[in-house]
């Protein structure tokens, strides 16, 4: 006899796939790990106060939870369900995207030719400082509300194309202020080492004193930001100012990442590795030395398809090679107006697959489970394991590879936020 | 003084780019003309009957156009307004996914191993076969509602998974109860010759008398197909049976196109140009000198990205050299359960702009003007202009370039069929 305990808000069955991704150990999933969603057949799932209270075979759940008059019950009919994708690598609050660049970079023209030209990050900047908060505000919203139509019910969103403080402070407001109107989790970070701006070229030593005394401090005492991220490239920040910066984050107790050898390898990746870094980001260009320092380190690495899908050349970082070595591994969207235009997770698994040879399976796990590891919300978000928050898509398709096969279209037929259906206002 | 002739059904205003792809000549686009997509600011329309009475600035449009307490007026509110899309190319009746097979392809396996396993078309040809026709049709008809979604108004669907009278036949009377029942285009193709069928591997002669003698016949005479196509390719049909298919094809009424050039150079784009085919389509591996024959021939190149996506080489058509040649010009999603698994034309345009190096605009003459002429439909479909069908898209943008830029979701916000929105059952 089993008793019954708590009472559903809503149960949910015909679960044909129920991609749980539940792991008993709570670690990070790594080589054949990522491979194993831990799928059940015939499914169903109970929810409660907004948390998951049952996971398991129909059956199981339909014994051991309770119902009342008001439990609403939902069939999805032999369709896949599975956590809500966890975009952990945006840079959704921005204005107008490039699209003069876009033809400019498909034409040929060199990236020296369009930055020459005021493109590249500049172009943005100049967008984003001429924007209200206001008018980021509606538009980074409607950009949120499309990645959740997409699965993504936890993102990560960047500051850094404001690049002075009063900038980078609006444009960390519009993430607060999204953060506390939507129900999905919305995670934010300080950017202000994206770039050098304009006015201060002729003094970056200036900039980078800027960001240390100045708007770190305030970005952290106000807590407008968990994370601190450097871009670490030739013409952006070098590695020795990347560490001062992350250093001066880390003790203001903002976490360290870096966007680490996207077109050049600076040793990003090992940089990572020794100040004890979250994650470094891109890693196109990093060497194996760097590959079995983030490993050995723990270190997680996030690929970002959808900017090498969004340049001719369509250069990926050695994902494979990173899933042998046992590398802890994420996939974002890079979202962007520049050099990645997806805000949709399910079209970057498609490009990890078919591009970077992930498997469907290794690209979920690395679209769910692992990125709230990257952003510290492992106990909440990125498997359908009781006491998690109850975020969950139903798809539109009976066999879970479709979200990466299926490419180009939404596989995303409903969204569940803490067990409630998602329909923008 | 104006006078006001017909009385509108439908008035659109507050297009704000009306992207009409008019052109006063109406021969195909080539080159730069490919370029020009006759786009108009503050733009309207007016329809009456299903079809376009007045298209141009919206004052001129106002003034010129008569209304009635029955006409309906629609402001977009500065949306992009462009011609619904034309997809040429599509093998939309099919059963399942070959998912499995999916799995194998990105992990690496050759398509010999594939094909030695029981993939690739005999695969579908098997999932066909044992499909009743009525599932077929439900199947069939959920992929083309999605086209439809991501602004598809105009679709070729070809046969090529039965390779029996029988199921051939079956595969086309899906197309016809669809074209039947749909408000869009729907334009049929017998692809017999897709693959000689695993019972017929020692009499392969067999089976082209038999696709010369019984299929051609039958389905010409029950009308089930305008156009006849055939795979030219090693391991597939050879040139020489190729031309024989063709001509007798030619003979029956039916218009011939080609499969050509995709693994291997077989000579398939001369063929084509030689027999006077409507289209060589795919053209991976075409030569110069096939490329010169069939601009010369005027014979139209269907390029299809989606294939070339999703097949880790990446492998594309030399596109600029086409456009360079003059070639006419085409863009379709091949939309297939193995190869090329999308339907939707909005992310075939990205793939073509960021890997084929067209510009945005060249992308959109071939998803829409030129394709009208592969179809023989150019007289009807395939832009704005007066006397066309009212077939048109709202889309989520004010920018035609972020059709091709913001990848992998869908730009379509509404869907207007020979002037009456569409809207799913």
């Amino acid at each position: 006899m089993t008793t019954k305990r708590v009472v559903a808000d809503l149960i949910v069955t015909g679960c044909g796939q129920l991609v749980t991704l539940a792991k008993s150990d709570g670690t990070p999933r790594v080589r054949s790990a990522l491979k194993d969603l831990a799928i059940i057949a015939d499914g169903a799932l109970a929810v409660a106060g907004g948390r998951l209270i049952s996971v398991g075979p129909r059956d199981v759940v339909l014994a051991t939870t309770g119902t009342s008059a008001q439990t609403n019950h939902v069939d999805v009919g032999g369709a896949v369900v599975m956590p809500g994708l966890v975009d952990c690598h945006t840079h959704t609050v921005f204005a107008d995207y490039r699209l003069d660049e876009y033809e400019w970079r498909v034409a040929g023209t060199p990236y020296a030719e369009i930055a020459a030209r005021g493109g590249g990050i500049a172009k943005s900047v100049g967008h984003v400082r001429a924007a209200s908060e206001a008018e980021l505000l509606s538009r980074t919203r409607q950009r949120v509300h499309s990645a959740i139509r997409h699965g993504t019910t936890t993102i990560e969103i960047k500051s850094g194309y404001g690049l002075s403080l009063e900038h980078e402070l609006k444009q960390l407001r519009v993430v607060r202020t999204l953060r506390d109107e939507l129900p999905i989790t919305v995670v934010a970070t300080f950017l202000g080492a994206h770039a050098i701006p304009k006015e201060m070229a002729a003094d970056r030593e200036g900039y980078v004193q800027a960001v240390v005394h100045d708007m770190i401090p305030r970005v952290a005492a106000e807590g407008l930001a968990e994370f601190n991220d450097v871009f670490c490239e030739v013409g952006a920040f070098s590695r020795e100012e990347t560490e001062r910066i992350l250093r001066s984050g880390q003790r203001a107790g903002l976490k360290a990442r870096i966007h680490a050898d996207e077109l050049t390898d600076t040793g990003g990746a090992e940089l990572a590795a020794s100040l004890g870094a979250v994650s470094a980001d891109h890693l196109k260009k990093t060497n194996d030395n760097g590959i079995d320092r983030m490993a050995k380190a723990g270190v997680f690495g996030v690929l970002l398809p959808g900017t090498s899908f969004g340049l001719p050349s369509l250069e990926l970082a050695p994902a494979r090679k990173m899933v042998d070595a046992g590398m802890r591994l994420a996939i974002a969207t890079d979202f962007n107006p520049g050099s990645s235009t997806s805000e949709s997770m399910p079209m970057m698994t498609s490009i990890a697959c078919s591009h970077m040879r992930l498997s469907p399976a290794e690209a979920l796990s690395m679209a769910t489970y692992n990125p709230a590891f990257v952003l510290g919300r492992e106990g909440d978000v990125g498997s359908l394991e009781v006491g998690k928050r109850a975020d969950f898509l139903v798809l539109d398709c009976r066999d879970y590879r479709e979200v990466a096969n299926h490419f180009g279209i939404n596989p995303v037929a409903r969204v569940f936020v803490a067990g409630r259906e998602w329909v923008a206002a």
